[in-house]
């Protein structure tokens, strides 16, 4: 069995819209390269008690819990307080960390103030993760992954972070675009995947210039039993497939 | 108060990385526009214990549930079948939903098969959502909105259904383009955040052209209360706006 794993997303500025979330997508690409099973996301704004709740139930669920966002220096950035209460840890101003934001600072000329230091307050027990981008580091605690949400920086962050993570078996997939509509594949689709219970079977309609067709992914470990589906479906299918 | 919502997007192939939701984003704007706060989002596989709590809970929690996914012809399309199960519902083929379907696929030749057929089992006392792009209709049952997840059918299945519910205040918002750091915003932000609890203040970081800066964005029910509290946030950064 591979690892499991949710993402948190925090913000109000995609619930509102305002935002298109792309951390979501990045992340299960990422973790499907790995073999860590992505099985929830969720979305839940700036506020306290949706937070602590989000992370305790999502945490308790799954092998480790990703979060993106609120870890910035402004009053709305309240992720390693939820995190801290959720756990149930002392959060406070950790001295690597600081050092780490003074020297960033430093060769700016930009003072460490007061908004900037309450990015260097980690929960007790931490391990830091790096942020080759603007320094002030995100942080995993117990199975609970923090980082920030600028998409370019999440990401820096889960390149920092997957290599020290245990993977499992990377799900391998083939597809086949089939230009017929899904009412037509549905009933021999589902006899082929009732012969394979250890593969996934999904079907994902399209329509373009007119014409209805479906991409039909089969999913698994087992690189030659999917090999082996795919094969039994292009037969079924020989002349409706297409690119 | 305005009306809450939760929208729940069923689909493994959003978890595994495959395709990235468009149908969240496009939600949380066409809500923001008729006054319904969009408070949470998931996103679960297509696994029937998984969309029933899920279901369960955020209908719940919320005066509305819109979930995207999951009602097509294949057997890997279960939501009606897992909403039935969450509200507690019998599910079989309703004849108006047949009858949808019937004229849809007559006009086109093709044949009522037994697995398009599944699209027209809807729950007991559901009202019916169109579907002007292929027919097959969504639902709404209880406080909660079944719609398709394909995005051209989920954006008109949303406009066929948006001016069925009541709607609050819509949610205004004023934003500044500030050029500093959050660290030199946070400050005089959280001060002036503190002066007007009624209103909502988000900072949202960017990073251009090697230069830090920030969206600053205001929002709240009361345009001259937003437009009040915009106004001397200009005055305190009157120099680094731009754009």
């Amino acid at each position: 069995m591979n690892p499991t794993a949710a993402i948190l997303i925090i913000g109000d500025e995609i619930l509102s819209g305002r935002t298109r979330d792309s951390n979501m997508h990045f992340l299960a690409q990422e973790l499907a390269r790995v073999g860590i099973d992505l099985c929830e996301a969720r979305i839940v704004p700036d506020r306290m008690q949706a937070i602590v709740r989000a992370v305790r139930e999502l945490s308790a669920a799954h092998d480790h819990l990703f979060t993106s966002g609120g870890i910035g220096p402004t009053h709305d950035d309240i992720t390693a307080d939820a995190v801290a209460e959720a756990l149930g840890r002392p959060l406070s101003v950790r001295e690597d960390a600081r050092a780490i934001l003074q020297a960033h600072y430093d060769r700016s000329g930009i003072p460490l103030n007061e908004a900037r230091l309450r990015m260097a307050r980690i929960p007790e027990g931490a391990e830091l993760i790096e942020n080759p981008v603007s320094a002030a580091p995100g942080f995993s605690v117990g199975n609970v992954h923090v980082m920030a949400g600028v998409p370019r920086i999440f990401e820096a962050m889960v390149a920092s972070l997957l290599p020290r993570l245990t993977g499992g078996t990377p799900l391998l997939s083939q597809s086949l675009r089939i230009l017929r509509g899904e009412g037509e594949i549905a009933g021999p689709l589902a006899a082929l995947a009732a012969d394979y219970p250890d593969l996934s079977f999904g079907s994902y309609p399209f329509q373009q210039d007119g014409a209805y067709g479906a991409h039909v992914v089969i999913r698994g470990a087992d690189g030659a039993r999917v090999g082996e589906a795919m094969t039994r479906l292009a037969a079924l299918f020989p002349e409706d497939r297409a690119g």
